[in-house]
This record gives C-alpha cells, structure tokens and sequence, in this order.
C-alpha cells in the first residue's frame, strides 16, 4: 500500500474532468487550488494555438503533462487506417506544438471485426506513427480501456495487451497509459505493472472511482473514494514499479458537470490527499 | 466456426428473455415456436410448487434446462456469507423439484472488498454446498461475469477464474455456464474453452448479442446478429470442446420487454437460425 499523499505536487487533472470550464478559466483555478499539472483535451485547444496554450499554462506554473488523446487506427478500411494514421501525426504535432511530452491512445475497435485484427492494425499502425513520435519527442501511451469499451473503443483491454504492442514495435516511444478505472478488475494487475515497470513502459498513470451502481458506461466516473476501486493499493504498485510521474484525475461525470465546478474542484483536492 | 443451425432441437429460452410473459403463457408459446428447453427464472415460480411447475414444462415437450440463479455467496460478515449458503441450499433443492439438473450462479461480490477475497469466500460457499448438490443431483454452474459486474454482482469475471475455483474444489457437481455477453472479449477465451471441455467442466452456454452502443449497462442485450459478438465462432469452439447441450438464449432488454413478445419470439427463433 502507498503511503498517504501529503500535499498536491504530484496532482494533475485532465480538463475534461472540468467540462463546463474553457483552458483559460480552469487553469487559473487548478493553479489557485495547488495543482501542478494539466492533462489536455484537443477540444479544450481547438481553434487555438496548441504553443500559446502550452505557455499559458506554464506560465500558471502548471506543467502540461499529456495530451488526450489520439488513437482510433482500427478501421475497416485501408483508407480508414491510412487515414488515422495521418490524424495521430497531426496529433503529435500539436503535443509537440503544445509542449506535452505523451498523447494518451484510445486505440479504437471496429464492431464485429475480430479484436486480433483491429489489435494487429493497431499495431501496424503504431509501426507507421513511430519515427515521428521519437523525431517530435512526443511519448505514444496506449490505454488499456475496460473491456465493456471493446466493441468499438478499444481492441486492447488489458495491460498484457498493451505490453505485448509495446514488445512488438520495440520503440522507447510507445509505452502504457494506466487509469484504474480500466483495468482495477484484473486479477494479473500487480504482475502486469512490475512487468511494465521492468520495460520502461509505464508512461502514465489516470485515477478516478467505480461508482455502484454505474449508471452510464461513459459519463459516471466517480471521485476516488466513491466506489470500490483500491486506488491507493494500485498507486502503491505503481510506484513499487519505479513510476515517479503524475497522478491524473480524469473524471467524466454528467453529475458533477452539471454542479459547480469550483466545489467540484475543491472535491476533487480532498478525495485525493484521503483517499489516493 | 460451426456449421449454421438448420432447427431448433438445442433451442432454450430464458423466461426472463420474455419477461412480461408469466410461466403459464411463455411455455405454451415457446412450445408452438419449436423451442425445446426452458431455463427457469427463480422469480417466474415464486409462489408456485416446482414440481408442478417442471411437470407442466414437460408436459409442453420442453426439457427443463436450469434454475437461474443462486450465487451471491461473498458478504461483508460471516453471518452474511452463512446465510448466502442457506439460501444457495433451498435454491438446490427448488432446482431438484423442479427437475432442473444445473443451477447457474451469479458468484457475487462486495464493493470495496478485494475480488481475491470475494472469490475465496465463494470457493468456501461453493465447498459447503458441493455435497447437497451432489446429493440432490444438481450442477453448480459458476457464470463468469462481464469485468463492468466486478463491483457488485461477480468478483468471478473470467472463464480462468472460474476454473480455478472448479479445479479447487475437484467436485463433478461444480463447472462453468458460458455466457458470450460476459466473455467475448478475452483473448484466452478459445484455449479457456477447450480447457473445460478437457476438465469436463462446460455445463452450459448462454447467447445473445452485445449492441452498439449499449445504453445500459444490465438491460440493454441484443438478439444475435445486432451486435459485435462472434456468436457462431464461439459456438464453434463450444461444441469442439465437447458441449452437447442446449443454446441457451438469455436476452434483457428493455426496449424489448417494452413491445409485443410474440413478435419478439419470432425474432429469436429467426436470429437463432440466422446468426447462432
């Protein structure tokens, strides 16, 4: 078990956790309320300059931590992939543009096509992005999502998954995103994370809660502390694995984006010094 | 893959597949639509004898194919989990009068209580009961469940796991009920299957579709053929392991307990033919 954290330094939340808040309004507040680092959405940049967004948010003193998110290269088609793959360079452009050293990878799924193929295209497709990611200097970290998104989110919903593209494409580049809420059920999750660890591969880590019941499949994330994940068990493992990087809230709640986002902010401090 | 299904001799239907439908007016009807198996909801003979509900299904040429369900055998508290027993032993002998040979069960679980925990209260429960079942002549069949239930319904969300628990406690009355909804997405799932089949351990096989998207997350199943779920490869695999036994189609829905169940009836026997 991690020791408790004591104070906000390593706390980061992704904007979309903050829905109803523009990049210009939350960024001051995350900064008021000790936050040291920003996940960002692309749609909290769009039609902005992703480099001014990235001095803005330093200039608060907040580091950008990664960008969220790119991904989807299964398609049914080649056109589908080629074209994908021309979107994630576009998204490495605007990490680097933005200064965020990872992108987040949904990594997509095809409904109906079999999760060996799209998790092969995946790969290949990660092959393709590889060289300009490592010549940006931009991190690709895959996100093991729960296998209820592996109809038509993610072909990769393990961490065996992951790791196993990562051992493929043999690229320093291509590395694992973890969010609890993912992957909390897996009975190899402790072995999974060492393992990652061992292979420099552990490029993030997201927390949040499982609420019960869940209500939506999407938007019912609960604020760690209401739900039944061991979330500080699990950020015990990960740094056991040597990871020394952000914890992430990232959080899509239909509930809390419907209240005030200010006292949702001041939530979200509390339940991570109690209970990450 | 298996061969298409050219009738419906290895048809059952779930009575809560056409919920609004009492015992007394679903068996007459699934009878007229060729179907040939019955698996009994506990809710559908509550105030009613067992026996003579089992006797009238016969009566109706359906086989009586199981009592779904028990299970919930991990609780907080030591009374709580004696208790699950005690509930588990009049779900057996409901079974034996109803003349149902396998019993499946949703294995439970407690939120905030680690699944390991969960599951070796539900391998103590299952230890305590192998005997009346065997006495009685019914099969304990442990249903993993989707990860998305790991909170609160199974902390058994793998065929691994349920083996596992099936190899600990060496009983012939104790094995797994296959439900593509929960297991569709494991990428061990060809080799788990050929390994019950090895260990004599493939009680059952339940099917249905999973839809894109799923607005819910416990009634919003599809019928085969709408959805991503292999259904006939995985069939395939089942019946190279050996099974035998009755497609068991297990449908909730609310969209469909919403419209007329006859036209439902016929939809299932059709999508059964079509894409099982």
């Amino acid at each position: 078990m991690a020791t408790p954290l004591t104070d906000t330094s390593r706390l980061c939340i992704h904007t979309i956790t903050t829905k109803p808040w523009t990049l210009e309004v939350a960024v001051p507040r995350y900064a008021a309320a000790g936050v040291k680092g920003v996940t960002v959405w692309r749609q909290a940049i769009e039609g902005r300059d992703p480099a001014e967004a990235g001095r803005m948010i330093r200039d608060h003193g907040l580091s950008v931590v990664s960008l969220c998110r790119g991904g989807f290269l299964a398609a049914a088609s080649r056109e589908g992939r080629a074209s994908a793959v021309d979107e994630n360079r576009r998204c490495i452009d605007q990490a680097a543009a933005l200064g965020a050293p990872t992108i987040v990878l949904v990594c997509g799924a095809v409904p109906g096509q079999p999760l060996a193929e799209s998790r092969r295209q995946i790969t290949e497709g990660l092959a393709e992005l590889a060289a300009h990611a490592a010549a940006s200097g931009v991190r690709l970290a895959i996100e093991p999502l729960h296998p209820m998104y592996a109809d038509d989110r993610s072909a990769i919903n393990t961490v065996a998954q992951a790791r196993a593209v990562c051992r493929e494409l043999g690229s320093p580049w291509v590395g694992v995103a973890l969010d609890v809420y993912h992957v909390w059920w897996d009975d190899s999750l402790e072995r999974e994370i060492e393992s990652c660890g061992r292979e420099g591969t552990l490029f993030a880590f997201h927390i949040c809660d499982w609420r019960t019941p869940t209500t939506d499949l999407l938007n019912d994330r609960g604020l760690m502390g209401e739900g039944c994940i061991p979330v500080r068990r699990i950020r015990g493992w990960v740094e056991a694995a040597g990871f020394g990087g952000y914890n992430e809230v990232e959080i899509f709640s239909n509930r809390r984006w419907a209240g005030d986002q200010d006292l949702f902010l001041a939530d979200i401090k509390a339940a991570y010094l109690k209970h990450s």
